[in-house]
């Protein structure tokens, strides 16, 4: 196995648990990166000697190594894989009643580079690194192996795969995966999209906050924006909302929301909602409609994608964030609550509470926050990397001063 | 109703929300507030004369007034704390199957200077401020036609009553009030001392940490580190915990978090903990001492009272944290759970994730953040005031490389 060795102090980060190394801490004198094919197996040293841990390497992408292991000449492959896997796996087990869940995240279970929702017997993987994708079959082995999975659906059409020199691809990568599927969560059953849907398909990040705002829902007439297949608002039906708006620029999303709303609505019981007002369109102006039209919701919750993507975003992206909220604000009811949330990993816990208190501000409500969402357990956080910690939200009560 | 204003520039942190003026703030050559007695009412102007809203005032304190209202001429009244209280109330009753919880807390209730817990027909307050110290009787009679209380008593014994230049007393109020009660909490029962207890008795404020916790205690052996009266082990206990380890410093305290696990342990069947292991003593001491008899446990929770209470106090109390969490690391069973908290407000979130970190990497263990933790929906956060959330806790998994 080759080295990379660091440039002198550019292990402090790795030392305290980090596992990226970018190009430039790469004291390329002595190990050329260009010597490294993507995806090799490389021990990272510092300036010293001393061993970091093993990586693998890419040359082409900014952050050319990841660290696997602390330990020497400990790299990735299948035994490994198996052993991360099946770690990842007692965890969802011991929370989850149903085999519904994010089975692997990433850096957060020790798998950089690798993505995994369970949807049953259905499993579906996002590669997005150079050495991930050389053990792509070494990954298909393990899943199988530890769950029994049908059927393996590789959604490797991420953008982040370009940044590492591979091709965007969907294609099944093990038995057979039907293009929807249905799914168990709080109680709530949902149709999801895997073919055709968005990213893997479903967002199970937001679990605990969609329970959460559900809550609040009974009796009461609820807002799901941005709300792709209608998992805020039907988990809202499911506790007996009066009625369910859903805003969506996607027409499919908008239609299997609808119908997500309807099965939860009916499960409920008599005098559960069987009918939901799905708006297809831009949610900014389906929001100045809903306020021109007087509309008041007891429940609003706002669940935009990331207006962040990329640091030079910021500036835009926050104005995008500040301006959804305060139309969002004026169409909640006085006492009622308000579901606010980010998934930019540049937008800061910190940032989106003063999105939430300028928008209150500006509008003359009080805001009174009850509950501070974070991404679920089946996302796990690697303490040392604040970039896995990417989602935020807060649930707060209303009141028109 | 006299008129208190502020220096120019001094109105921007109120203007985005913020309740409190800093003495330095207020223009005393206008506004003298010598001129104020104790607890007065006031309306808080900008230099220009711009209304701020309603205040009380107190000469005395460093926070010389705190607004109750966005309006003129809206003074704290008996009216006004009715309104309060309701309000209140309905936020725990939509949240809470019984009456046990915490009913108002200060500004996150807009009911700056006061904080009640619910224990049943019984009601603990606490009065902080001046300002609100003179209501004490619409207080008492707000709280008791809400609720219908039998008894409610005034822990009226805090510090920072000193800071307002009040007396620290502790006495009954209204009715009769027992010196034990029984709450109900996660589905579990707990004795909590009332007149004899810390601060109002029980922390409410970690009932949501406590169920998560528990949801990885079955078969394991729990050790509850600062465990006042066991609400952390004693919810492991009735999660059919293997057994319950408890420390702290106070006699009495682990005495009843025994008895505490005990008839939690019972209530689960047969399987559930029947004994509990209390320890009292000095917490650091009591870690090392279980490490030098190699002990490990497949669930730790650290609960340390505020390290930092005072933001001289940050140096000092950090490093008894880094301390604290090293030690608990070390009693952490390979792929174990550890809970870590802090409810120092000087001490934010990112610092305590930090701590973590550290203290894993100075281990060589490796971390797994799979929930972040806050204080209860019945302690609601003023989003404008940072001062209000100051509940923060980690759990991870944990595994020895």
């Amino acid at each position: 196995m080759k080295t990379l060795i660091l440039k002198r102090g550019e292990e402090r980060r790795l030392r305290v648990g980090h596992l990226w190394v970018f190009s430039n801490e790469v004291d390329v004198q002595r190990t050329p990166l260009k010597d490294f094919a993507p995806g090799e197996a490389a021990v990272v040293m510092d300036d010293g000697g001393r061993c970091l841990g093993t990586a693998y390497v890419n040359p082409a992408s900014l952050i050319c190594a990841r660290l696997v292991s602390r330990r020497e000449n400990d790299p990735l492959n299948a035994d490994m894989l198996k052993k991360r896997v099946d770690r990842a796996l007692a965890l969802r087990q011991a929370l989850f009643d149903t085999p519904h869940y994010r089975l692997c995240f990433g850096e957060g279970d020790m798998l950089p580079g690798l993505v995994v929702d369970r949807y049953g017997d259905t499993l579906v993987a996002q590669i997005t690194t150079a050495g991930m994708d050389v053990q792509t079959d070494a990954v298909v082995a393990a899943l199988v192996e530890a769950t029994g999975a049908t059927g393996v659906l590789l959604r490797n059409d991420t953008a982040s795969r370009e940044l590492e020199g591979l091709p965007r691809e969907v294609r099944v990568a093990y038995g057979s995966v039907p293009e929807t599927t249905e799914i168990s969560e709080n109680g709530c059953t949902f149709t999801v999209p895997l073919t055709a849907g968005q990213k893997t398909g479903w967002f199970y990040d937001q679990r605990d906050n969609r329970a959460f705002a559900a809550r609040f829902a009974k009796g009461q007439d609820v807002l799901d924006v941005f709300c792709y297949v209608g998992s805020f608002g039907a988990t809202a039906a499911r506790a007996g909302a009066a009625s369910v708006t859903l805003v969506d620029a996607s027409l499919p999303a908008v239609e299997l929301a609808v119908e997500n709303v309807k099965a939860n609505g009916r499960a409920y019981g008599p005098g559960g909602v069987d009918d939901a007002d799905g708006l297809e369109g831009d949610a900014f102006e389906a929001m100045a409609e809903l306020r021109r039209e007087g509309r008041r919701f007891g429940l609003v919750c706002l669940d935009p994608p990331a207006f962040i993507k990329r640091r030079k975003d910021a500036k835009q992206g926050l104005t995008a964030y500040q301006r959804a909220n305060e139309l969002a604000l004026d169409l909640v009811a006085d006492g009622g609550v308000f579901v606010t949330c980010s998934c930019s990993q540049h937008l800061d816990r910190e940032e989106l509470r003063r999105v939430l208190t300028h928008a209150a501000a500006k509008r003359k409500m009080q805001a009174q926050i009850i509950a501070q969402g974070h991404q679920g357990a089946d996302h796990p956080v690697h303490p040392a990397m604040a970039e896995t910690d990417y989602l935020k939200s807060f649930t707060a009560r209303i009141f028109r001063a």
